[in-house]
């Protein structure tokens, strides 16, 4: 028997939940707290939800909201200068997985020094991180619940994953309510990295009852919910299903770490600033093609949680039938089919595979992948 | 849309995971530790596993062993006069429910002063606790995972539930094998105390999503393999399924409370010391009975979990069939069936009813409950 472990931080989820950020950090001792968040998400209001709420409670706070799309090491190293001038003493991250990944590195840098590539991999950070609350404004990247974040290297044109423990923030807030600014484009790219979250952490070789029991619920509600709520900003139902999905799959793949698509996607990330959740869903199918044979049974749960009746199917056919499901999903959300829609071409493909045979989430990976698999791979997919 | 929250410690689940206990510890910063267990762990040889693992790691530590089967408020002050005389500054509990519930308490006094009475409710507790290592040997309590402690107040002849988030432990490490020790009475009576954890949190007006995907696993894994798990101490696989079921049945409890059962149990559990797990499955199927009206499609959903097939049902069929489930189970394992067996008299129920409508459990029962009420469900139960 493998043993199991599990972490997650406190959890507040609801609507309006984003305004008890302050009293969170109280709660934690802060007596400063740095607020990370990007441009988008302050233009659509939240981050000044936020300072209100500081500004209410008396919580002195300094911003910082000088984020790439896909956070770099550069961007980090100027949070953690404005961090330590400001004297703060937690952080505050606001907004989908750049802004928090970006404050967690932050947090990072700030206590350990040196620079955030020496704490690429599993459980390279050594000292504890000052007090972290994480609110996610995106339902999409987990990155509130898990022991992830992700940091583009900007000399190495790649994307490096970070995995510890003390990455799991202290406390999670998941206010569905202020998904409501998120156009359809980002609500579909992100919802199909919850996606990608679900099905990649169910069939990881880390998996356990207590991950599938999230992976499942998850794969269940996008199932049902994110088409709806492409459709409508306003769909409250559909948007609180897909805040909790991207929650229980962060609980998901935070313990139970993701597969090929995620090292593919952070390998592609690296070099062209696509959104992550539109490549993942590009892969998806083809990983999931690969990957059956590793586990077939779980491919039928995956097929059963879709919603598709199984029981007159074979293995095969449960797995083409969730393949299928996902490709229909995209198609129907409108976002790309193929990695060449997206600018990749067949020039970048080794490098490519190079990379992401050496990303931490192909270690979970439930089937072995050789380089020449994933050129193969990679090559369906353009 | 109600706010849901969620927490949890570090899980550590696996066979011989008890052995992490004072590296766990030691990731806390604990320099010398308490160690809380009672004579029948002791006896089982798990006690001896902890220190020797404390010595192994050079860690120091003091033991402390005088509970009662249902901890008394007595004990929970010797203890923390031990806990200050051997300038400990960190507490492991070792056992089941009384072993764990009395270290919280321990912890409790300890950092906050006072009488343990001064905490009885929810959130009571204001100064954070020394970090805690809960290591369950009993799969039964879900009292390593959960905010709750409950203690018998020796005067009152009550049991008071201290219900705070500062109660979920640190780290909580479950050893499957360490169930091989229990014998099959203590097997049934503590597998029907998970088995009423889940059916009560699954049907509390305080479940979420979160609580619902622990407590339906934790439900399934209960009706499948507790009574192998009675029928054989050796069966590993009965007795890995039953400690993942306390596990989850802990994190479905602890956030969404419980309800009517265990409000009545407790009163029950004050006056006389029955193991409380035999109490609770008298009673569930009465307050089944009588809950079913608040959430009718819930308890469908509680028989599709126990593998019945509801599919040609009426909505009060499945309800009786799984109140059906519940009493066959417990005659299947041979636990006592009606609370005369246990001693209780017809002389007592005014008083116990009394006291079980003042509990914090009754709060989230879905249904209201009368005096009258009350009376009537234990007179049935008698």
């Amino acid at each position: 028997m493998r043993i199991s472990k599990f972490v997650a931080p406190e959890i507040i989820f609801g609507n309006n939940t984003i305004q008890q950020a302050a009293d969170a950090c109280m709660r934690l001792g802060a007596k400063k707290v740095f607020i990370v968040s990007d441009l988008g998400v302050a233009q659509a209001g939240w981050l000044e939800r936020v300072m209100d709420c500081c500004r209410l409670a008396g919580l002195p706070f300094a911003t910082f909201m000088d984020i790439a799309t896909n956070p770099r090491d550069t961007d980090v190293v100027n949070g953690c200068t404005s961090f330590i001038e400001n004297e703060c003493d937690a952080v505050i991250g606001v907004g989908g997985g750049s802004a928090l990944d970006a404050a967690k590195a932050i947090a990072v840098l700030a206590a350990n020094g040196g620079t955030i590539r020496d704490y690429e991999g599993v459980d390279k950070i050594e000292k504890p991180l000052p007090p972290m609350v994480m609110i996610a404004t995106t339902a999409g990247s987990g990155s509130e619940v898990s022991q992830f974040s992700v940091i583009t290297d900007s000399q190495r044109k790649k994307k490096m994953t970070i995995i510890s423990k003390t990455l799991v923030p202290d406390i999670a807030i998941i206010d569905p309510y202020t998904l409501i600014t998120k156009d359809s484009a980002l609500t579909a790219s992100t919802g199909l990295d919850v996606l990608t979250h679900a099905i990649e952490s169910y069939v990881s070789i880390a998996a356990t009852p207590l991950t599938d029991v999230q992976a499942k619920s998850a794969l269940s509600l996008v199932s049902a919910h994110l088409r709806p709520s492409v459709a409508s900003r306003t769909n409250a139902e559909a948007k609180e299903a897909m805040a909790m999905a991207s929650l229980q799959a962060g609980l998901a793949f935070s313990n139970a770490i993701l597969g090929a698509a995620h090292a593919i996607s952070h390998a592609i990330g690296g070099m062209s600033p696509v959104p992550h959740g539109e490549i993942n869903a590009i892969l998806l199918p083809h990983v999931m093609d690969f990957n059956f044979i590793a586990a077939p049974g779980r491919f039928g749960q995956i097929a059963e949680c879709m919603g598709i009746d199984t029981r007159v199917l074979t293995q095969r056919e449960a797995g083409n039938a969730a393949i299928r499901f996902v490709q229909e999903l995209s198609i129907d959300i409108g976002t790309p089919q193929r990695l060449s829609d997206l600018g990749i071409t067949d020039s970048v493909i080794h490098s490519i595979c190079l990379t992401a045979l050496e990303d931490a989430c192909m270690i979970t990976n439930p089937r072995d992948m050789t380089l020449e698999q994933a050129k193969n791979l990679l090559a369906r997919a353009l």
